[in-house]
Order: C-alpha cells, then structure tokens, then sequence
C-alpha cells in the first residue's frame, strides 16, 4: 500500500476543552440506560420492560448467604432513621413495599448483576458515615458501599440483602487552591461535575473515562480507574494527596492532607486506592489537579501490522514527549463493528488492519502543531502509518474519538459480550486478540451465520498503558463460549505475567481468578489486611478477593 | 529597582545532559566526606580526625535498649557466614575486633548519629535476605537495613547494636523495556548509576536528588524520596510499579510487577515505600522511566518579595506548562553564604531578597526557548521578576544549579546547623523563616558576633512541592537554640497542617515529633501495621513512629 500524504494540507490548530465536553455528552447515552436514570432512552425502556435482569444469586448459585450476618429488622431501620434525620436519605424496603424504588441500587448498568437488597441509605456527612458503620458493624449488618454504580465487575450491588450506602448526597467541592491546584472534595461529586468545576478554574481533574457522568470520584478512588490519560497525569497512587475514609467500626481515617510532600509515617491512604470498598467508605479526597492545556491536538491514522502501531508508539513517545496526553489503539474488527452500529463514515477511505488515535494536550497550540506535524510527516515517510487525518476542529475531535469511545457501545448493541480487561507486556498485547479469535475458530463457534453464538473478536485500548480490552462479541450468551474463553484467557496472561483485571477490578465477576494474577503468599497477605480493618466482614462481602 | 532587560539577549538554547551530568559530580563533593568513602576529601579527613562523632545512645540517653533484643553471638555469626558463603558478604566485629571496618555502617554521614553494631551482612540475593531475616526475627536479633547511608534523620544507623544489612552487593538491572519504559531492578543500585544506564538509552529515572552519587534506589524507596523534580514527574506512590521485599519472617513480597495497570487487590506494595525498613527490606523494584527530555534550559531570577515568587510560579505553571521541570527557591541569605563559601560571583548584578531557579526540559529545544523567552518577557513587563540570567550552554547551567544545589553545603561550612525540611500551604511558607528570625532575635540568639549561636536563618527549597528547608545556621550547637526551635516550629506547621517531615522521613530524628503532623487515630493505624508485619519489632528499632 502507498502511503498517503492528506495529513499535512489538512492539518490545523484545534483549542481545547472541546474534547472534553462532547465526549461526556456521548458517554452519557450508553449510560442512561441503568436503572438509576430516570431519562432512560427509549431503547433502554423497551429494554427493560423485555429483559429482566437475574438475581446474582441465581447466576451464581454456588454462593451462599453469611449465616453470620442479621437479617434488617425495622428496629435497625429507625435507627438509621434517626442518625439520617429526613425521609429522603433512605430507602425503607423492610417496614414497606419500595422494590421499585430499591431497583436502581440492586441492579447494575451491565444489567449483569442484582441484588435483594432492602435498605438504602444515602449519608450526608463523613460522621453519618461513620455512626451508619459502627452500628452496622456491631449488629452484624453487611453493607455494600456504591457510588455512581457504573462499575463493570458487580462490585457496587448487593448479592443478598446487604444495606447499600450510597455516597451521592455527599457532593461538595471543600476547596480549591488554584496556585497549588489541590481540591479537596467529598467522595460522591460526580467526576464529570469535579471536572468542569476545575475548567472553570484552569485545571483538569487528573483522570478521564467514559462513565464520567455518573461516576464518583469516591468510587474513582476505591475502584482505582486508570482511563484515558492515565499516559500523561499517571495512577491515582501519584495524584490523589489525601483520602478521607471510615472504617468499620466508625473511626474516621482522617487523611486528607493537601500536602504533596508529607513523609510522616506509612502512608495508609494507598490502601484506600482500590480496595473497592472492602476495608472502609471513603468520604472525602484531597487530589493534585494539573493545568488544563490551553490546544488539544487529535489524528488518528491507519497502520498495517501490529509491530507497526509498537513503532507508531515510540516515535510518539520520543518525538512528543511531554503533550502526548493519550495513544489509542483499535483494530479493524472495532472500527467495522462502529461503523456498522452508528452508519457514520469512516475518517479515513481504505480499511486498515490496525488503528491509533493520537492526543496531544499542551500549552502552546503553534509548538503542539509544528510537532505532531513534524511526527506525521515522519512516521508517514518511514512507511509507519498508511494513512492519516488530523482534526482541524473541534467538531473533527469529537468524530475521532467517538471512533474509539464508541466501541463498547456498537459492541454491546449487537447482542453482548464477554468482556476482558487485561495489561499484557505491550509487544504481546495483540496477540491475545488473535490466539483468542483461533480459539473461537477451531471450537467452531464463530462464524457469520447466526447459529454461531461469536460474532466477532474485537481488541481495542490503551496502547500506552499495555492495557487491552479483548472483546467478544456474541450473538447470544452461550455456556460452550465462556467454557472456551475461561479459565483459558487467563492461562495466557499468567503465562505472560500479565494481569487479569488491568483497570475494572476483580469485584464479583474477577474474585475467583485472582490467583491469576496473584501468588498465593500476596492473596494471603491481602487477607491479612482485609482482616485487620474488617475482621467481621461486613464490607462488601462475597466480592474481591 | 528597575526591570533589566539583559535576559534576552544572553538567552540562547542548551542541550541535555549536560545538568544530569554535573550536579552529580557537584554533589559527590559533600558525599565524598562519609565513613564508607575511600576517596573522602583531605577536608573531610582532617574533620574526621578532630571531631568523634557522639554516640546516639550518649545524645538520647532516653533511649533504653530493647531487652527483649538477644545479644549476637559467635554461633549467630557462623550462621550468617554459612548464609553469605563468603568473607567479604560479613564484617564480623562479635569475634574479632573490627571497630575501624565497622564505623561506616555505624555513623551517618552527617555525622550526628552513630551505633554500636558488631556486625554488617551484605546479602547478594532476595533469598539470602530471605534468610538472615527469619533467622533474626527467630532469635529476637535487631536489625538495620542500610543502603547507601545519606539519609538525614538517623533513619539508616543502629542505635545500640543492631546488625546492620547493607544492600550494596545486590546492584544489577534486572531488565529494562525500550518501549513501555520500565525498569527493574536491584534496591542496591546506584541513583546516578542507575540513571546513567537509562540516560544511555533515552530515558530518565523519575527521582533525582543531591545524594544521587551514593544513596540506592531501594533506600529512595524506602524513605518515599522526593527531590528536585517531584513537580514534573510525581511521587514514587505513582512512578513505582512494582516492590520485591522480605518481610521480618522471611516472606518475600513478591509485588515486582512491570504492569502500569493492575486492579488485582490491596496495592500492598505501596506501604513498603516510606516505611523507613520498619516492616521489611525492600529487595528489588520496578518503576515506571520517562523518555529523556532532549533539551533543558535554566533560568534564574531575582525578586523582590515572597508574593512575587508565587506569580512568579503561577505564571510558570501557566505559561511552561508540560515542560517546567523544576521551581526552586532561594533567599538573600542562602545565596550570600553560598558566595561567600563559594567565592564565586553571582548571577545577578545586584543583590535581591528572593531567587529562584526555573528549569525546563522538553523535546524540542526551539520550542521550549520560545516559551521559557515568551515567560521571562511576561514576568519581566509585569515587574514580577526584577532581573534574571539564562544560562547559554551546559557550564552555564551547571554554575546556576550550583547555586540552588550549593546551599546546604555552604550553609554546613560555617560550624552546623538545625534543619528542618517541612511542607507548608504555599502562600505562608516563607514566613516560618521570616518568623523563625524574629524569634531568634528576641532570644537574642543571632547576631554577628561570635558571642551569638546564631549567624543565620535560611530558606530555600522546591517551591513547587510547598517544601521548605529551614535551615538555622549556627557557629556552635547550643541547648538553648534547640530549645527555642523545638518544638516552637513543629507547632508553627501544625497550626498550618502542614508536615514537619516532608521528605526526608522521620528515622530517629523527628519521631517524638510525628503527632504534629499526624492524628492519634492515625498513629494508632499505623502502629498497627508495624505490629502486622513486624510483631517482634525487629525492624529497624527506636525510630519512625
């Protein structure tokens, strides 16, 4: 194949927060499909009303309930009463009928797992907090801490009965400090909400993903999510300066400092970062927001091999260097299947096996131009990249991305999928995608004729994290598939040292396959920890490890 | 005064690596004066020969030896050499006096702390400090994990005679991938060493600081290092990726992941980084290189108040953006005895009460003059800044480092001084200098003449981190100055809730001082950890909280 040179005439500066604005407004279609919205699509209604969503504890029969754990009594549930003060903080299911009302919080957006959950409590201080878990904790009640409920491993619903506390009345900005770029907010402010908050103020929230306008930031946090530019503003174990969380049994862990330097003792707040909400709610975090960049930069090209888009991605690095905010890849199979679901067309003429999106973010428009050009204009002479465009606006932005944030939701249109979220040693990260697809093959399960239960095998991610999403889409979920798919695809990321939940977390789908990525004496260790912070195990049982 | 206009013409592009380069062999100077230096400077030796250093237990006769702790014997130490297999991996001072072999391990480099230990183990792999620590925690023996000994509160000497395990021996790269950038490595290697193998190919080590010639990269782990460019490339809890570590048991953590994202359980690893060898040894890493920016430029500047400094920086973070790698500041008095221990000419013409030293580093070295020129125009028309130099080639940059990096040296060359390196809310934090000098004075303390303890009260450090040195530089150590400084200034910083150690630790120095920093809760969280992984306190006794 020649390689093109439409990139160059067509380039142009592009200016932020374009970007950031359209890509919440299309992320929030697929996720006004949960429960919990009450604008639900249409799509979504009709939906629901045809699909009702299994009780976890029927998908998962081998599961059963803690004996140790009391039942809800309406003795508990004026006691919560009391500590909450009003009506609206709590959702009675034990003295009434309110399973309706109830459904929101048992049932995640996945529509994969619900709960039989009777109580929610909606706190509106750290202190309610911590009187909601001291109680819990010495009558044995078991709870499940939730916040915008987007999580894709059933770790924010109930599996039995299990009280929901539901962070979203705490969602409060404490403070900004616009010379050190420290915010200080409660735990339930919705990323999306923390973020434009901060444009107003020149900065950026130090994270992005496609659920931002439901999400939390407290569930950020416990969750630990890596997201788009994770590449550019690193882990939250870097950023997050303080963490506010209460234990079981009450007590505060009153770690909120703004400081970035603060070398006094274990820091135990890391903990906190992923734990999802096994050892403690978190109430409030104090987060290093970085300035927002002033241009945004967008191109996204065609390449014919995967060893390609590997050398794509260190030209990117070193010739980029410190505006490279995000580099996306996306495989043919990705690209055809958004293409088929939005019927938009394509950025670029010709199919390509294999393709990147590039962003750069910097404070100079005219510096970031000249060197994504100049980068272009390289990679394109080296034979690295077939093709290319560059969006000259930020309408242009906005049709980019939507080329590679849109791939869950065609995935998830044409039936489901069974969905992995995995870091594999970069030069080996598409090779899963194809050992994957053989697999499907010579089981006989894939095919394009309808009674074949796999439509297609899709990878698609974070290239600059190692992080891939291997998808498989079916036309039907089907036992023979996830018999071929699993433990199988977990073999082959042990194998490679890999991990088998890069960014979602183990939650209830992953809790049994963390030996996979675990040694034995580290799940033991993890225990440990887990025991001494819960040693009654109230805390979002029957999940994580 | 007015706004000079000698900036511009002088300005001129610099290239890399030249800083790296030379602050090493700056800073190698004072480094050079301790113990374990064969090639200690004539100065050094002669100071070593007039001055003993006091024994811990003599200056802290508070202190009681543990008398749970056994005594070393002759059959522990036939036991280690069994471990270590040969002579050189064992100073043996239990059956043969080796007092003179010993010291190094036993002093600091300070010169402020020294034990009384009989007995040093090198350990050459994981498995051999796998052994010598469940043998310790098995015979109640106390020990001290050591690596490059340059810590500056007494963290990494014994007190009485615990043994010391020094990770010199373990000092190999492991492996290093081009393309994700990830490093692992040894905890006994080299900082500068280290970086000089990722200098060669393209990257950087996300850590530097003035030790870089002799501390480990373990040890830097150990002790959450922060140093000079924490503000371009973040903390350790963010850049680390992986930690191999023994536990006082014998239990090797095995957490050496290469993976940028891994949401399998508790991120345990993060605990051992800042625990100062209180829970374990930190035996191996893995942490995330950054390609190495190809252009540095460095610019210093006068200013006539604290408040200028901090539009200064504002306007920094704004205009410079991705590329600022570093915002220093120093004042009058720190450049005054730089000169005059230096005798070198400033800078700047004039003298001013406040300096700072911008650094950049980027991928296109056009690029980034531009801006740094474009920056220094603004601030410079705004009369933020009065006057300021840039420097035109590599000696220019090493000689303006010089007088940031010069200072503790300079400020050590007039008899002693009392250090504090504490982290305050930007916009007060050169008044605990200004404060600091006030209360001096009305102790009638400071003055010129030698009657006085007194000669200074300094300020400088990274002002984009809020961390400052106060630095109190005396003729002679004096009770009744330390009266007055402790804990007057612990209580200044814990009215501001800022940290009284924010990043060199709290080892033996600022132990008693933690609860000024950090809660009751808190402490008794983290006690509880200790008590975790360390039940018998072997672990690097009598200090950290």
């Amino acid at each position: 194949m020649a390689c093109r040179s439409r990139i160059l005439p067509t380039l142009k500066r592009t200016r932020l927060p374009s970007r950031y604005a359209v890509s919440a407004q299309q992320l929030k279609a697929p996720l006004q499909c949960r429960w919990q919205s009450n604008a639900a699509s249409p799509e979504a209604k009709a939906q629901e009303g045809t699909k009702i969503i299994k009780f976890t504890t029927d998908s998962y029969p081998e599961i059963k309930r803690d004996s140790r754990f009391a039942e809800i009594t309406p003795e508990h549930v004026e006691y919560f009463k009391g500590i909450l003060g009003k009506e609206s903080a709590l959702i009675d299911g034990v003295t009434k009928d309110a399973t309706d009302d109830m459904e929101p919080f048992n049932a995640d957006w996945m529509r994969k797992y619900r709960g039989h959950t009777k109580l929610v409590l909606k706190p509106g201080s750290t202190e309610e907090v911590s009187k909601i878990l001291k109680y819990c904790n010495d009558n044995m009640l078991a709870v499940v801490p939730q916040g915008g409920n987007t999580g894709l491993v059933g770790g924010s619903v109930p599996v039995f009965d299990e009280i929901v506390i539901q962070m979203g009345r705490m969602n409060a900005i404490r403070s900004f400090d616009e010379v050190s770029g420290t915010l200080v907010a409660d735990a339930g402010c919705i990323l999306e909400t923390t973020d434009r908050y901060l444009a107003d103020r020149g900065h950026i929230f130090p994270l992005d993903l496609g659920a931002k306008g439901s999400c939390h930031i407290g569930g950020n946090l416990a969750t630990n999510a890596g997201g788009l530019r994770l590449l550019r503003y690193g882990s939250l174990h870097g950023t997050v300066l303080g963490v506010e969380a209460v234990l079981p049994d009450g007590t505060i862990v009153d770690e909120l400092s703004k400081l970035r330097k603060n070398n006094t003792g274990y820091d135990l707040k890391q903990l906190f970062i992923g734990a999802e909400g096994t050892i403690g709610i978190i109430t409030g975090i104090a987060i290093q927001c970085p300035q927002r960049s002033k241009a945004v930069n967008v191109a996204f090209f065609g390449l014919e091999s995967f060893e390609k888009v590997q050398k794509a991605f260190i030209e990117a690095k070193g010739q980029l260097g410190e505006i490279l905010s995000a580099f996306e890849l996306m495989d043919r199979n990705s690209q055809r299947m958004v293409k088929e679901y939005t019927n938009n067309k394509s950025p670029l003429e010709d199919e390509h096996p294999f393709y990147c999106l590039i962003e750069t973010s910097g404070s100079n428009a005219e510096h970031d131009t000249e060197k994504l050009e100049k980068f272009l204009e390289d990679v394109m002479e080296k034979e690295i990249v077939l093709d290319g465009v560059v969006a000259q606006d930020d309408t242009q932005i906005k049709a980019l991305w939507s080329w590679r944030e849109g791939v869950p939701e065609a995935i998830g249109g044409f039936g489901g999928a069974y969905k992995f979220d995995v870091s594999i040693p970069l030069a080996e990260m598409y090779t899963l995608v194809e050992d994957t697809r053989v697999r499907m093959e010579e089981a006989g399960l894939i095919g394009v004729s309808d009674s074949h239960p796999v439509k297609d095998v899709v990878g698609y991610g974070h290239m600059g994290d190692s992080n891939l999403h291997l998808n498989v889409s079916v036309r039907r979920y089907d036992k023979a598939v996830e018999k071929a798919l699993e433990p199988w695809v977990y073999e082959w990321i042990e194998k490679r040292s890999g991990s088998i939940s890069a960014e979602h977390g183990l939650g209830l789908a992953k809790k049994k396959y963390i030996g996979y990525s675990r040694s034995e004496t580290m799940i033991g260790l993890m225990k440990q920890v887990k025991n001494l912070y819960d040693p009654n195990g109230i805390m979002n049982p029957y999940k994580y490890i």
